[in-house]
């Protein structure tokens, strides 16, 4: 596994986990996984290293305005593991940076893609996965895992897949962007279905030809990239603002996929946060201070680390997000909601609390 | 009026606006009236002015251990102003070494008694009831005020009136108990009852009469009063536990009564609190940092100080109340359940939040 890098992305800076996630603070450097007071960032890296064995083989990419905050979130990577976009491009351009970064050292080296905001409750079956994906990125195919769908989800793009490669390995047939109400559940019916999460494996020269062919003009600026920081803003620059998986991933052909079964989860909202976690016997997930009183369903989120008590008297299905600075009191039936309070901060020139 | 005096009842330590009121903060130290950023115990000095003209004219009865904070409440009194009972005796001790001290100036001296914890709309209609009480007083009859009820409220003490005995005072009848649901009804209906808001005006010669027929052995123990602290802890230690109302009020015949309808409220929970507030378009009482999206009929109280953003998503008919090292939600119907978490908390130990 001494080839086996990993590029984390963590260029996001989502308004759903408002208000412990801001603008400057976003989602994936707050602890928000159950069971843990480490970032959703620190877990990813962690989770990677049984495949990729080092972290001085983890590079990070992450908008030059998050660069400090995620490194503080990482402190156990060198500071040569952090790629800062002076731009906001979409994914294209910085995988491609990342990737091109990692082909100067070893163009044959396997190059695993993850987002940095996930959570996945079986690490063994990850694990698993990525092996299998790691053994069929090494023939020169670009591979993806896809995740075993376990309900009609809208909100994600689907992987339709194809013949068996081999065992545990599939040919990606087509993918597909986030569908109907009615082609989800045909989707989750017909079993050929498989979520996309973002998760790419690939040989580092198979993607830069893939880059080549699909987005010639992000592949010549990549070439023109040397160490200055004058040439990542010229990239930048030029670079399109395409996502991978639009501007290259679906353009390749063959492509592989990994069906995957790894409690897997975006952590799209606090609806998510409050199916994950540890709930007490009326089914709420609460913080050590908590008191509750015929409370039912409900969310409790302290972040403002006053571990102050929070007295939940006869409510249910709330999320009660604290940050010290900001409170946050909503049905969990309304998780979506909360980009409309951070519209409303924005009207009322609130950047304080973005 | 330079011979009118008050005596301003708070003993009270009531749990039912935790987590604002707290053993040693109790609510009617807490600003929780509507539109006002000052004390419910100074509101009501503040009210009494009309009538009692001079602030050296008022008494204030509190427990010892409340002294500091009440006096902290109401800056603008002399300290002689305070009467520390050593221990809580409920009310007939505490105006009775009130009145004794007032008729030691001037036995024939009008002495209001008033709840130090209450709301009133209509201070027009409130010092214009108080003047017809104290013109009824000044003939040696113990005179109250009574409440017009606008609902069956089983909560309270009713006091049925009897003939009239001048325009706007009548005779009382009878007081009676908390009543049943069906009885709080049949008052309502028929216009003979009023609620008693433990508010007593009176001659002092005439109430430490009263109290000498009533309660022989509270009325030894005054006369035995002198100036020192001795002589008030034996006073304490000797007075029977009863309220003016039981031990001396109903004892005592005739009773005179001012039918008075003056924007009452007993601000009895968060519940009142709400009611009395000033709403948006969308039946919440908020703060002015407060942000709302699609909330209707909410109560949030911030008195932390912070200032700090409260925003509601989609939630209804709750009462959010942050003291800073405490948070309370509930809806508002649950108003009278916080006692239950004042409970936990005290089988929890948690003295400090109590």
């Amino acid at each position: 596994m001494g080839d086996v890098y990993a590029v984390v992305l963590a260029g996001g800076s989502g308004t759903r986990f408002w208000p412990a996630s801001r603008k400057a603070r976003p989602k994936q450097v707050m602890a928000l996984g159950p069971g843990t007071d480490r970032s959703l960032i620190a877990e990813t890296v962690r989770r990677l290293m049984p495949v990729v064995g080092d972290p001085g083989r983890v590079l990070v990419a992450t908008g030059a305005h998050l660069m400090a905050t995620t490194r503080e979130a990482l402190p156990f990577l060198p500071p040569s593991s952090f790629l800062g976009e002076p731009v906001a491009k979409n994914t294209a351009p910085c995988i491609g940076w990342a990737t091109r970064r990692i082909a100067a050292i070893d163009p044959s080296a396997i190059v695993i893609v993850v987002p940095s905001d996930q959570h996945v409750a079986d690490e063994g079956a990850f694990t698993r996965a990525l092996e299998a994906a790691i053994a069929s990125a090494r023939e020169g195919v670009i591979c993806t895992l896809g995740i075993e769908p376990t309900r009609p989800e809208t909100g994600f793009g689907y992987i339709e897949v194809g013949e068996e490669v081999t065992a545990g390995v599939r040919q990606v047939a087509r993918f597909v962007e986030k569908p109907t109400r009615e082609k989800a559940e045909a989707y989750l019916a017909s079993g050929r279905f498989l979520w996309n999460a973002g998760m790419f494996i690939y040989r580092a020269d198979a993607m830069l030809a893939a880059i080549e062919s699909a987005l010639p003009e992000l592949s010549q600026a990549l070439d023109e990239l040397d160490d200055s920081e004058a040439s990542v803003r010229r990239l930048f620059d030029r670079a399109p603002a395409v996502s991978i998986d639009v501007g290259v991933i679906e353009k390749t052909s063959p492509l592989h996929v990994v069906p995957a079964n790894i409690g897997w989860s975006d952590l799209g909202s606090w609806q998510t946060a409050w199916e994950l976690g540890d709930k007490d016997a009326a089914g709420n997930v609460v913080e050590p201070s908590t008191v509750t009183v015929e409370a039912e369903g409900n969310l409790v989120r302290d972040l403002s680390g006053s571990g102050r008590v929070i007295a939940l008297v006869g409510v249910r299905d709330l999320c009660v997000v604290d940050t010290g600075d900001a409170l946050l009191i909503m049905p969990r039936e309304c998780a979506q909601d909360v980009r409309r309070v951070v519209a409303a901060l924005e009207a009322a020139g609130r950047d304080d609390l973005l």
